[in-house]
């Protein structure tokens, strides 16, 4: 079960102290022990110790940060959650799914599951900082899903997912890979490809947003690797100072 | 989804009237709007509106009991929640399997899902009254689901075999995709790739073979749809006749 540890459980701008507390206890009765906060407009907070009951070990060994960014720098894997409908082209997943991704993903380097504000969920520039997102297949008519409940169905998704996949099936299947890219390292490729964009005058530079939020999905769904990181980094470096091959 | 209306959820002696809210909320974002109680501590109770939130007209259709016999006695099936091993007779079903159980069973006639006190659970003798008992898997060193979100997840649970057997998950899961490119156009993506790369001059011309396969590779996992494909081919021809913008 290495995959639950390496799951990071991020909350993003919580308003209710409460809801971190019986978030911290969800995930925990789920094996995940891992709490990341962006910006918790309460914490610590009496409500948010009473509600994590038998959890408070996680609240007391949770990090804060200020961005998503930051919270998830060191991340192999980033998953968002989404209530609604978003008019970006992201691979939204059924929660079986991403938590199978996040489990392999999790074998050996930390990943992170984001959950958003109570009212407003995650924004936009926040959902694109995610590789994938997921939606609870809710009820069509009313789908609010209290901040602690989407916590326990994702965590229970996920440890379902670890109690499946047996470690010899997952080294003896997938060809061995090198390591998957940071989202820093992505942060980077996607502000060079910008850039490198602008330059040629693909993208509008006042208004780059559409086709690069396109472009991270395509990127995000692939799950790249340094490697190849490194390599699209290359493209992107010989595009700005070419050395044409000499006629022969 | 005619079965999630033949599923009841039944709590009995609930002692907070805020898990009573809160598990009304839970049932409603999956669809279950029937809920009956045996013997609640306190009920009507403000804490159980204000943590219904959106849920409170299940609360207001509510229906109280003296006895779990009475409260389940037209059930077809009758289904309860447990955290330990029991002595008991009855089979201990995973979620998913219970939840399949019970959709199946509702298809035309009510069916119980039974949820016991907060701290005991259930008596012995109510357990007598359930034909299948549900383990939720928890983590063993803190397996304390609070009530609610046992209640979310074993509704999550129904909601996903009632789906199931509908087949409206795919409407409802999954966001409508541009059509898949196709291997032609894939080809022809990669063939524009390789004469641009060979002109940056990250490529050697006379030995494109590795890097290409590695980039295929990548390409190939993101599953390219069509207006991503373009969306690449317009760099790469952006690339070759750019258009740098106007200095400012």
């Amino acid at each position: 079960m290495q995959a639950l540890d390496n799951i990071r459980i991020v909350l993003v701008e919580t308003s209710h102290p409460g809801n971190i507390g019986a978030a911290a206890r969800a995930a925990k009765t789920m094996g995940i022990q891992s709490l990341h906060m962006v910006k918790p407009r309460f914490f610590p907070h009496e409500d948010a110790t009473a509600f994590a009951s038998g959890a408070v070990d996680v609240l007391e060994r949770a990090v804060l940060h200020d961005s998503l960014e930051a919270a998830v720098s060191d991340c192999r894997m980033v998953v968002g959650t989404t209530a609604r409908r978003r008019t970006v082209n992201a691979p939204i997943l059924l929660p079986d799914e991403a938590a199978s991704n996040l489990v392999a993903a999790g074998e050996k380097q930390p990943v992170a599951l984001v959950f958003g504000r109570e009212r407003t969920g995650l924004t936009n520039s926040e959902l694109d900082i995610c590789q994938q997102l997921i939606e609870i297949p809710a009820n069509p008519e009313y789908s609010s899903l209290n901040l602690a409940a989407a916590v326990q169905v994702l965590s229970y998704e996920c440890r379902r997912a670890a109690l499946n996949t047996s470690s010899e099936v997952s080294e003896q299947c997938s060809e061995p890979r090198d390591p998957t890219a940071s989202a820093e390292q992505l942060e980077g490729l996607y502000g060079h490809l910008e850039t490198v964009l602008i330059g040629t005058g693909f993208l509008d530079a006042d208004n780059p947003r559409y086709l690069m939020r396109r472009l991270r999905r395509l990127f995000g769904r692939a799950g790249l690797d340094e490697r190849e990181l490194n390599i699209l980094r290359g493209i992107l470096s010989s595009v700005q100072n070419p050395h044409p091959p000499r006629a022969k």
